[in-house]
């Protein structure tokens, strides 16, 4: 049976509680919720790991390989500094879709650049707990060889 | 009857003719196509319009006020650039998608930074054709209220 | 009869309408209306032009050589961008007075920088609608060889 | 009775003298006329102040408080870089005026920036004296009301 | 029959009127008659099309294709910001030899970069009138072969 | 008994498997196996460790003291970032020596400048796996007092 | 009771023993002591917690929600780097003070600039590990709302 | 008997008047009060100047040789700009401790670097009018010998 | 009778060896007889000379003085960097136009600028050798006035 | 009688005990007493004055118009940051020699850059207490007209 | 039989004599007796040329293609500017090692970038002279395959 | 006897012939006859050396230690890029005045920064020839021990 792996860095296990006035009230739970109904639709699993150390994250991607078809990740963060995730992604054979919750180009400036897109296979920013869902139809997709 | 427009700037009209190493075989007919599917099963419809002015783009945006619910708008070369875009999208209550093709972050530096990302509703970058699929499933999802 | 030329860029069309809390209630007739009457006292007549189209703006210009005695030119969003615009100010004979309805230098940083500045006679910046007729007043003194 | 200050920087006290490439052959009595003439025909006095010290214009900015119902104010050099005038406008209720005589974007790339401009209620730049006189006009319309 | 197509960017219309310190006395007529000598010679015809419009500019690009064996283009102010040209260029397989009449290197710095040489074939700078028809030759000498 | 440390960061684990375009076929294994012949041949012994989190190679580092007389360290992606390591490094009295596999200076540029470098004894940067047999001679001979 | 936390970043518990001639002969537990003597006077209890790893100090520092009525935080070297450590500062009610042994400001640029400072209460920089009394004082004051 | 000087720069003669939702409601004098109650613990008289001007600040430095033991400096508006300060600072035997009341890092950028903090023995950040009592003890136990 | 120089920087004597995927496979002396022909037709001869050396190329600018009638110049490398040669040129009063074989703007982005352009008559670029005839023509119709 | 003024900058009075390892021990009159030997054989009288503020520095060279023959002016830390002086040496027609007494451009960066040195005659740095004396003898030769 | 050059650039003629506290008591004749003993070993020959003129290191390397099997090279202060170097480079077969006597990352900023490191097979840097015998080791190496 | 050395760099040759209106009609002998004339005075011999090349002139200097007890350097283009020279100058104990004819400040921005400076005893700009007595001076008092 096929899997996508949801994978969230620094500081979204407090989804829900931390700054609602930009990340709103829906919980990890509920963000892992929609990438599972449109997976599952497709009989395709999903597993979900968070973790606020750069280095149990980079950990997560290299196991990734030949377990999962795909990785949908909001790195928090990290996005913005890792060249550690960077080459773990590069790395691997998985692809991997960047999610991010708020609109980082309407934030601080250092929010604007990630280290991580140019390695992934997309970008998906500002939809808030939607991004999970279209990541996870985007990955199916390009599974099914629609793309 | 709920509409989408489907806003092309300069050069789409050559997509699957200009540069198919970067931007794929696929026409801006399958792209509009892609969004069109997702919206008739859910009732609405999608309108297309595409010009290499920015003028012209400055005039469709401002038009769409109070005929379309929502706006996927791919700006192309004006993404960069373009602060007559920015700040018409600003001055109308109609939700923008950004969408881009390619990975834009894997090209040119100037291609990174993106004048109208900050007023619209979200960004999708990278999934070829699929991108106009999931911003027309981004704005559905948030004119049911269910982002 | 002498006249004077108000031409207004991109999104200028929407006064009043858009974004008020940064541009006012006030309509772009008010403000060429503001111009009007200054210049009416003088015996001035007074046209009016806008376009979102950066090419009609540039014609605009070029076609005011031999026809306007000074250009009241609100560039909007080209400001900051367009050496077009400033190579046919430089082209022509006529004097240009740029006017910002808004303080730019309030707003965000890629506004604080005129393109056009270093070629106009002078500029009027932040005072709302007024600065039409205080740009109005300026042309008419230069006119009269007071300045 | 209404009252104005017309507050000039450092160097200004020349007029006339200096640099009259730049500046014209007006002097800074020939300035506070024109203001003071518009301010009559309106029953408002009109009161001037100059110094090359910044904590001396910083004093006059202070002590305007509940004694001016406006500032014409020309910082000159110390446009460019004080953060203590910007703050003593920033301190006070009294609206500030910045007025330039020359065109400062047609001259030295460290004259293009005003720390002053985003606490100030407008700028008016490069019609030589006829400034003033715009600025007393700016000032008296927005007492009245009228702006 | 062969053609090439001589593509002129905003304000290059008032050729011969326009700051002649900088650009000379001579005509777009002069510049195009130049090019149109050098190609006769060889049997081939020459087209012009002058615009201020960046996005006529970018639909004459387009339509080039399958027309012209060469296009000789000066794009004026639009060379150090248009991103829509480039692109443009990019998606047509018909050579563009990018020409100014001014050595622009001698003047303010945001005439040295050229968002268009690097998709052009060359460059061609500040030989005057007489770039067109240096212009002319380099593409019939690369039709020729003789490149 | 005389040591070495062999010190590796984050995704090192994977040598061999990835990117082998640009890091080439040989393990990690066989990296240490390099510095280990050089260090036997002198009667010293080599330790090795791995790891992706960056707080596990600062207390690597800092364990070091009074345990090795030398460290090799490939910190790989940390290189780049990490102010922790490098106040690690500068804290020990162990000398180290930076390696890198593969030319970083024909990569991204943000791979071009070390954080390490200047409190380290050394940097070998582009010999592949040699470097390691590098790093292993200039640590033993300075250890020699040869150097 | 109430309870403060210091929360020391990497490479602190060598403090004492690293770099004397920059951060001092005291030890971390000095450190600690002289915050506890403050807090004891008031009958607020001390705990801490030191760790060179930036998952674990994220880890710290959500717990101390609930838990602790504030933190005095010495990040160390993650001050200049940490978007991670920042957002979960944010992310928290308690309190946070920043504290520096050494005058980060003598010494390489790199240590110039604080990315949780605009997330703290306050920042206490160069006063050696009396900064850590200042600290606990500053946080009990505010306690005590006497700020 | 010891004396400590209190010294603050332009505008801060305000301070309970300007911007009290930066500054807070707290005068000058409550300032200095905080300060002067610890020092009298302790048998330290404080004395205290405020200036708008530049010069008559550094003449104060200068001046506190040999009749203060120590100096509390809020140098407002003049921290990022003044190196005359810092060479008076440099001048003079007498440790100096930097205080702002407001947290400069949540402000403008130019707000975030001082020219003086290099120079001074500390920095105390964002605390309000406390940070003139954490600057007292700070100076008070330096002189004591407990640092 | 009248001369042209050709004059080549350093490792052009490479030409057709060097990097033929960049640079081409004909030689240097392909490149001066291009220039040659070109000048034969006018009754104009051409010398040749090329050097590795900075200094041995001033040497051959300032002596050009009353000999030549024009300089082609291919720089090479020393473009980039040379103020000497810049110097140089502008002592002489003969006329030089600046040569690159290769699209420099298509390259590291050290190569988009050139040290010598503003100095220069023109500059042809990325023409291959042709690029020498081209300038050959230049040099001439300008000799003969037809600029 | 011809008279030269030696003007000096801030913290200039403290010469001699001020930081002595950069700045010497020799005091202001002992530099004044160097300018005044060379003068005397000239027959030329030698002002002095110092002033720590900007303002005042500012009226001082106003009031040399007219009066001296020549300023030997160091202007200390204004030297890097004051439009204001500039503006006054522009102003007027006495010429001015900048003198450092320290090589600035071996001290920190921001004392590298002059805002004065493009409107002095010329500047002297790095030749301690000697400087003086080769301003005055420069001023005397130019007036000689000997330069 | 095989040959290596140690090829060295300005001012390493002075080596032992100059600055010993930054390069050591070691001559260039000692650096070189480090490569030779290296390569003796393995019947490899080892030349040495060292040069102030970057003409003459450019010839150097251009005559050592088809002669020399490999290049140790310390390029010294024409490593940070020299593209004449770093094109020589590029043009020859022959692999060049690219050497630093100091460690160049703990000097002046602009001893931290290398124009010719990209162009080279690896990089030593920091070992002193036993930098040399690194190099000629890891060029041997390479020759023998073993890389 | 004492001897000085005046080395005078690239296309000082041309001094009276080169753009007289940036370097006035004197010639290179003229500026050295200032320089003898003040050194015969004191019993010092002058030689003089000019050249065109970097390394020629990397040679005088090192040639000069024992020889010379002071070196007048013109180091004219290279002052602004050779790290040969600055390394040549730190190499050798013969004191080094930079002299500067034209004032470099008052042109183009690349002319504003001397990477000489840092290791001259001091820097004369802008006197023209005279600068050539002012340095001989300079040397001849420090010699005297006078400074």
């Amino acid at each position: 049976m096929k899997r996508l792996l949801v994978l969230n860095g620094p500081n979204l296990n407090l989804l829900g509680k931390r700054e609602p006035g930009i990340y709103g009230h829906g919980t990890l739970d509920d963000a892992v919720k929609l990438a599972r109904e449109t997976a599952t639709e497709k009989g395709i699993e999903v597993d979900e790991y968070q973790s606020n150390h750069e280095g149990e994250l980079i950990d997560a991607i290299q196991q990734a390989e030949g377990k999962y078809e795909g990785i949908i990740f909001n790195p928090a963060a990290y996005t913005h500094t890792s060249i550690g995730l960077r080459d773990a992604i590069s790395a691997i054979e998985v692809p991997v879709v960047e999610v991010h919750i708020s609109n980082v180009h309407q934030r601080e400036s250092f929010r604007h650049h990630s280290m991580l897109a140019p390695v992934c296979q997309g970008q998906i920013v500002g939809f808030g707990l939607l991004g999970y869902r279209l990541a996870a139809l985007a990955l199916i997709e390009s599974l099914e060889g629609r793309r």
